[in-house]
């Protein structure tokens, strides 16, 4: 199927954080494509892939880096597309630095950005879905699915002290 | 015209940083509605605010807040619609409080956070209008013709130190 | 026992931390319920928690979370109650963020925050206790007597290197 | 009438963040009293007053303090009475060690912790008077219309742009 | 003369920083060129402006830039020259987002950043100096004659509290 | 011997960091006594170890905590001794929390503080040796000594890869 | 008088904070001397100052600098007087780096810091006095009349609300 | 060969994190030295050291640090040579302290701050062998190489998943 959200980050050891996002849009039927692509290491094939991401028929970006985290704000730069950041844990920092780098873009440029690590990660794909799911009743019930299905889980489940 | 963007805030006293996601937002072309719903002290009104409004046509959602930010995440866990957070700088911690608050969401609720302040309001209304540019031909022109114009002026003033 | 302590935590994953509040309030012979409420999973069954905790007979609410720490303050906004915070330490920013988002409240709804992680749970439990104290003597006692215990341990144990 | 809050602070420069509290309380028909207690210049004073605040029939006590603010944990180190604390923002580092100094007690001995500043001395006093309001119809009465009355507030200025 | 610097920055208003590593510059006798460049706005620009730097004769880039401050890590992306990045202070966090989003980033670019603000833009301006001094006789000198001077003006001004 | 400097603690747990300024102090030849004395637990025996420690002849108190570590500022306020501080590091904040509770005392009562942890606990015995050492040539020779050997130490051992 | 206290800073610009420490040594009759000796700018002055300091009959030297602030530490690294710092506040950063360079010394050379700013520097001035006062009985008195004498103006002005 | 760049580091606990610059600059044909030099522990050494370092062939030195990180800037000011400065990750601050203890230098003295640990060290010595570069062809040559290897590695990559 011809993919909908581009999911791309900057190194594959970002690979266990973003798969979270994978994860995400496979629980909710919206396909999407992977790519690692550097901000530092592979500047062009970041512009190629900004610039082309609209005519390819990507409708999200979700881009995912850490520390001195470039990639999300960078591909916003060269995009119409809306684009979400995750702000990959960094070593010393806890991903601070990835939060800052992501989230503080100036005026005129933006990035949807989520929370470090993992959660970032899943929440990333749910935006990217919700967003699709605006002219998607398929995705969006799809949506609905899974977030009555997280509520019933909790009220299942009210005793904290349970096995 | 029908609006598009929910434009919420915790308090009158965010207008001055919120109004920045209007001003984007008429630019854009996108219709919106403002309003202010605490969370935490009408929050009843909140969570009507949340669930009904999908039924009433909203696409996006742009809720911004300050210090213990919690309007943001609590719209979103009250609809299927993307909700974006805007952090309002805050008096003491200078946003930081309301910047951790807003994104650092739990896995399941997402909310797109945006920088602190006036940029980050700029931004809101901005990716709003960028969703909405998704399945909108017109605003996504619009968004086009910003994005082109700002570029033009960075090129049009080279000179950093002229007047 | 009538439940006076009402506490409950946003996840499962909480109770490490948030048990220490129950044996606190188990040792003072406080009688409390524990649930799971999540702010985000479960918005309706929070604020059903919080509008009916007085009318069954709860005098304290005591409630745990990490991250963007929504649920004390949002049980705080739906109850005239006094309402305890436990900041549950976070991965990433080691709870920074769960203490900010809980302590930050703006003016008007009140959250007694304490310590992040098993401090903050004990102590919660111990707060929630004092304030049963101003109006039961014997919890009062009960809290006296843990109080001069805990004293006479460091006394009776002066020597910081003994084994 | 018998002050049943102790509204003490650290120093008179702490008043005009303070005075906040007793705003609230007298708002919500508390009596207290108001005295300048240091820890660190008056540490007899603070001694004494803590151990007879209750004898003296106060009920909570409510300190404010900025910077290495140990006003607060020390007077809840003697006496059974709940504490509550109030960071006042410091000069340099705006209230965050303030913060970190009256929440981060450690287990055993507990100061509930407000918001820094202004927001934080409001919310003392309420959290104050919901303690008493545990035991006390007049002054539960008092908060709920106080919430009623700030709610309706936000409600009846829904826009947030209007003068 | 053949400009050896260039001296950008992501927007005009981070001149009344910026002219600060002009003024060093021009004291030590380095020529350089200046220019708006800015990553969000104008990245094919930014992209052209790093990758004709070493053909157009530059020894090293200066680049300023505040918040997510992506422009000198962008440079240094596209381009073997030695790149110095100066944080500007940001309006909400002070240029701790600027700091970290310059000097954190990933092995396999570099980045030398100074401090924020500007002192760190007349030392960008002084290590540019000494980069060319490193290979230019008169400008090591004028950097020796420049450090001895201000040895001497603090030896000249020995009582700190003169007029 | 006549202990010269009182090394406290607020805790047994503790006792792995401040162990290093017992360390330092044996190295250095300075006499000295431990215990553990809690600011929140045993007040009323913190203000007699600080009001008696100039008539016990002690010159210098030296005292480590975590978390809200009020226990190096409330013994300065209650002797006219030199008091030093270190923080301990806390298991949420890394300390952060301790050193900020230690240093940032109001003007009027002082507290020498040293690094967080273990270097922080070294350097409280060599500062408080430093103290004793003003009036005293042996320990002056020992301190001497001791840094004499530890600057050998860094000479004798040149090549960082040397295993 | 023979100096016993140095008083130095690494720029004119900290007298405006650090005179608190004169004046606090001036009221306690401790006889110092002051100088500008920057780190940076003077390193030949610092290490002729730190090593000649002892035999010049200096007791105590107190250094105040702001953000990489190396004066304190430096001088440590060349006496063994004790050594007090004052991390002056930083424009950018408020003076959190000026109190990070200063107090996280490694193991083997130690600083006393104190807190960032005025506060910090008048208490540099006291703790200087009383490492002199643990061998002079008339400066041990004028400490303790100073401190009587600040308790008593708390203890003569309990109401914070007073004019 | 003759060195052109002297790698120094406070402590031999710096290697693990040193030796990578050591690695690049190895792998891009620079000539270097390596040598504990401690700016507390061996002062004389630092001055010597740095005094000489022109003299004796250097072209640039890169030094790192930990904590209060004393050692980049100490030896700025002591040579007209480019100093670059790697803040080492400290235990309890995790390189926070030693990031703003060596990029917040004065106006006056310039460190070129590379980021936190091993990325940094990396980045030290490809930013030394970058400004080699500007007068050595071979060496230009070697970075473009060894940059185009890393583009190509992350091209031939493309799939994050992949094993």
């Amino acid at each position: 199927m011809q993919p909908l959200v581009g999911l791309i980050m900057g190194s594959k050891s970002d690979w266990p954080t973003m798969e979270h996002a994978a994860v995400m849009l496979d629980k909710l039927g919206v396909p999407y494509e992977t790519r690692v692509v550097s901000a530092h290491r592979t500047p062009d094939l970041l512009f190629e892939y900004a610039k082309t991401a609209a005519d390819r028929g990507l409708k999200v970006i979700v881009a995912g880096a850490g520390g001195a985290a470039h990639l999300p704000g960078m591909v916003a730069s060269q995009t119409a597309l809306p684009v979400l950041g995750v702000p990959v844990q960094s070593k010393a920092l806890n991903g601070l630095d990835s939060l800052l780098s992501i989230a503080q873009m100036p005026g005129g440029i933006a990035v949807g950005t989520l929370a470090i690590g993992k959660a970032g990660a899943t929440n990333a794909g749910l935006l990217a879905a919700q967003i699709i799911g605006t002219q998607d009743d398929e995705v969006r019930q799809a949506i609905e699915a899974f977030r009555a299905d997280q509520t019933q889980t909790v009220l299942d489940n009210p005793d904290p002290a349970a096995d």
